[in-house]
């Protein structure tokens, strides 16, 4: 078991995306600057999607302009879903990006309007574009762990795309469980799967808690020496094709686990709690995260 | 990892005994009839303690008499806090008693009245009463993972505990993780020294998901080797002295992750959901569980 991992936070792109309420630009800049105040090297900042599927979005190039000037020396993600995205992210200054291909057919379908063939295709002109820009690249493969309309996704059609994408020589490659619906032996074999296709890129998990395996699949990563784990504090986000789901598996949830567990992620728990129940007031409902209701233990001296 | 685990439904006991809204004797049955035809061999059904105490079990003999003639070969656990509970469980027919001893002092107070010395020195008056009758007794170890009043509970300590009652040669001892603030690692540690005291006393396990690490705990106790583990559909319950905390871990979320895992209950996870949604109903709220929410996966056919 690995001593350490690196967090992600995903909670303004991820986590937001789906939420009804509009969210101000401002709230979005003070999410970001919460997070980087708790001790986060990389933010998934924002997505660069098309505003007429994704209003919560229509102000990625505003989140940024109000982000960059201050934290031009963090990682600063931008989500990606095509070509358009990369450039519209790379303008803004965006320092990563993530471009997302789908393995199961009728996802890609619904969430890119392509083919998984397409996407992937799609990645090789995003992946020049990038590094013609200098800047690293990270895919993440979305249901990676099954799909909510065609069930299963096979391992092997996973590891088949992982071995595609590759070639393109990414930063960084994410294991994306999009409905929540993975377990811990999955990222085992996921994990151990793709460090046989290549010992050199960053492995990454994105983990939705949806039927409560987000934390013990984080634990199984961790321990199959994953590079990067995706959370939203407050366990705030989900999918919006399955209903009822919960969120991104919770930050704070995390932190608390692998603190007690002595895997170090550099963050500061105290502060993530304080901005669950700030950004539970700004979307004005409870956020899913256990911790930020139950606190931490031992509890803290009143 | 043991390719299949033992669960103990304890919802009609851990799970009903903190609602506020009293459940008829008959619901309480139904429960129990429910969690059966499930698939569980052996369930909590009620606990035999002062109704002024815990009003919600006032109706521990009607309880017992309402299961025991239909039900006497499987295992019906009475939960005992003292000599007085053991005789009265056993009186009602029980085939099982479960004593409760906590690790940490004032926990052990305000639960049990008592030190914790005291509470085991209770486990030898209840032994030799639990053996003449002829009957298996268990022996749990509360607030084995931390205690919300002392904090950091020692697994030195505990392990103690454990060795003091292991000499009473009880067919189970259970660590109790009370107010659901443990880790996996804890879990891994605290069996293996289980194992060394004893090679032949069962280990169960009980975890709440108050801080969202059940699921994970409940995973490395199987890996571990537990015998069994307890877990409560819906996710019902929570501690009266731990505002906020969700409660048991789910049976139903358990099942469908040691499904995917390939790790055997021998439980009807449809049968679960919907008792879930029934007690959902007889209580009058949603309750904790993820998985009764977002439903199974892969969906079933329509």
């Amino acid at each position: 078991m690995s001593r350490s991992v690196e967090l992600i936070e995903v909670a303004p792109r991820d986590g937001l995306q789906n939420e009804k309420v509009p969210v101000s630009t401002a709230d979005k800049i003070a999410l970001i600057e919460r997070s980087f105040a708790a001790g986060f090297r990389k933010v998934e900042v924002t997505s660069f999607v098309n505003p007429k599927r994704v209003p919560q979005m229509a102000d990625a190039e505003a989140v940024m302009a109000g982000i960059l000037p201050r934290y031009a020396d963090r990682t600063l993600v931008g989500l990606a879903l095509n070509v358009k995205g990369a450039e519209r992210a790379l303008a803004a200054g965006c320092n990563q990006i993530n471009y997302v291909c789908v393995a199961s057919e009728t996802f890609a379908r619904k969430n890119q309007n392509a083919s998984t063939a397409e996407l992937v295709a799609g990645a090789g002109e995003v992946a020049r574009l990038v590094k013609a820009a200098g800047k690293p690249l990270a895919i993440s493969i979305a249901t990676a762990f099954g799909c909510p309309f065609d069930g299963e996704v096979p391992v092997e059609r996973v590891m088949a795309i992982a071995a595609e994408v590759l070639r393109l020589d990414p930063y960084e490659i994410g294991f994306a469980d999009t409905i929540g619906c993975g377990v811990p032996s999955q990222v085992t074999d996921m994990l151990a799967r793709a460090k046989a296709l290549s010992a050199t890129v960053k492995l990454r998990c994105h983990f939705h808690d949806t039927r409560n395996t987000g934390v013990a699949n984080a634990i199984a990563a961790v321990a199959a020496g994953v590079d990067y784990l995706d959370a939203s504090v407050g366990g705030v986000g989900g999918c919006p094709f399955a209903p009822n789901a919960t969120g991104n598996v919770a930050t704070e949830d995390l932190v608390y686990t692998f603190n007690r567990m002595g895997i170090s992620t550099g963050l500061d728990i105290d502060r993530l709690i304080d901005t669950a129940h700030w950004l539970s007031g700004v979307l004005g409902k409870p956020l899913p995260a256990a911790l930020s209701r139950a606190g931490v233990f031992p509890p803290r001296a009143a």
